[in-house]
């Protein structure tokens, strides 16, 4: 059973209530907890050495990571972070200066963005460092960006560079909360995630939500990292360039569709608005089943499959 | 340096924003979100295999007890719990049936008390399960039940038996929300908490947080349980009955103060309302230093410390 086998047969068994507005399932949950302007937005995430870190890894970095996945989640719904509380998962005979240094660098992410640490629990954790953060974020009242609201015809993209992840961006990666809150309030937005599986794991979520078949990418539009191409050119065993740049994972970038009839206009306002990240158009959602990629080789299917947790 | 040292020296370093009521320190933080009756409480907590059940628990009660703890924390500061996020860490290899188990388990308590679960994220964790919940609540404006509000010359209360709890309770207790929220409109209460490592290291937790020196315990009124009697009649090497009740920890029940002259008002109108769930007066709040205990045999310190996590 795969984690994605696993989580469909849990998802429709969680309880519900009038404070749900949107449940699991999405990046964040959205809640309506009376506030008259605003939405709450609710997330839990949790990194561990030896998965998401090493026993090697500054833990300023570790902690820096820990509230940067979540805030990642917070950007994908177009919301604005509030307030977090963490859990720490410790080996026995760990280091206390290491869990400063760790705190260290999650609050100063923290205070980058405004946001309280409210509550830190410690535990025992035998087999070694675990990290969890649940964040709250706020958004205005109805507006939360969905992976849902996308139809076949709509124009996909994605910010930033996708691929070779590893050689650092998962530690130190910049989450996209300005570009998430401008998204929102530019309008057009039909759908959006952030990519944290590999765009080849994670665009079939985005589809599966908003019920649309399939989509087509141009091969030449998808952003291909530096690190990724370095990798590929330096390593006889690296996966070649497009291949890292869908399947790697823990991009951290956004992955967004609007209307055909506004991508222009996004493009041209994004560059005035984001100079230094790039936006790129790699492709439309079609009602034609499955995933496929257009190249100057032709018309292939993607595989769709990213980072499995459980493979 | 202990678990105590560590938070307090992490404590003042975390950041916080005008979101803030009560931040890191209380049973749960609260927040101001916006709504005009109520404030929002969060709260999170995480429950590991071979520390807080072992691998021959059954999944159900490792869900139920997830869940339970943080719904504790939420009757001890008199709010109704609305919204969980679960993180599920598994080690490789494990059964997906036990995920489902421990899902009911969690699901059953939380439909219980009509929580939503919004969310639940998993993970590898190398070294065995680990289950966090994040949990918001909702209290009435302004009146959370704080552990800080105590002075000296209040009576103590707590709510059940104390110790014994590893024989079954710490996994199938039921988190005193009516009684927390009864509490929170009765008026009197200055401060609360919930018993979560043992009277003799949480009562100097209440201390603290209120700037009290010390309590006079009354010993024949501290409430027993039959299991720790049980166990120390049965066993050798078990604690003397008060020594399990007041170090044990798992309890789970309520530790409060109210203004001298409420008490017996308390003890009237608390029968009337939970017949069934022992309230008793163990003392009162002194302005001399230190826990004292008072018995037949004259009044002695009580050695306090309870469940130290990294001792």
């Amino acid at each position: 059973m795969t984690e994605s086998e696993l989580i469909a047969h849990l998802k429709p068994l969680l309880p519900t209530n009038d404070f749900v507005v949107t449940g699991a399932g999405d990046d964040c949950a959205v809640l309506e907890l009376g506030a008259p302007d605003t939405q709450t937005l609710f997330k839990t995430d949790a990194v561990v050495e030896g998965i998401h870190f090493t026993a090697h890894t500054e833990p300023e970095r570790v902690g820096r990571k820990a509230l940067a996945r979540c805030l990642s989640d917070i950007a994908a719904m177009g919301g604005t972070p509030t307030a977090a509380v963490v859990t720490l998962g410790l080996p026995r005979g760990f280091e206390p200066e290491r869990v400063k240094s760790l705190y260290r660098g999650l609050n100063r992410l923290a205070a980058q963005y405004q946001i309280a640490v409210v509550g830190g629990e410690t535990t025992t954790n035998p087999g070694g460092w675990l990290v969890n953060v649940a964040l709250l974020g706020t958004v205005p009242r109805g507006r939360a960006l969905l992976r849902s609201g996308a139809t076949a015809g709509d124009a996909l993209f994605v910010t930033g560079a996708l691929g070779g992840s590893l050689a650092g961006k998962h530690l130190d990666f910049e989450p996209r909360l300005a570009e998430g809150r401008w998204l929102l309030e530019f309008g057009g937005v039909s759908a959006l995630m952030d990519l944290s599986d590999g765009l080849a794991s994670d665009l079939p979520k985005l589809l599966a939500a908003s019920g649309v078949a399939g989509a087509e990418l141009r091969k030449s539009a998808v952003p291909i990292s530096r690190e990724a191409r370095d990798h590929a050119r330096t390593s006889e065993l690296a996966k070649p360039p497009f291949v890292a740049a869908v399947t790697d994972g823990e991009d951290f970038e956004l992955l967004f569709t609007v209307k055909s009839g506004h991508a222009v206009r996004l493009l041209d306002e994004w560059k005035a608005q984001f100079p230094s990240l790039p936006l790129s158009c790699i492709g439309k959602l079609t009602a034609k089943p499955g995933i496929l990629v257009r190249s100057d080789e032709g018309v292939r299917p993607l595989p769709t499959r990213g980072y499995e947790h459980f493979a």
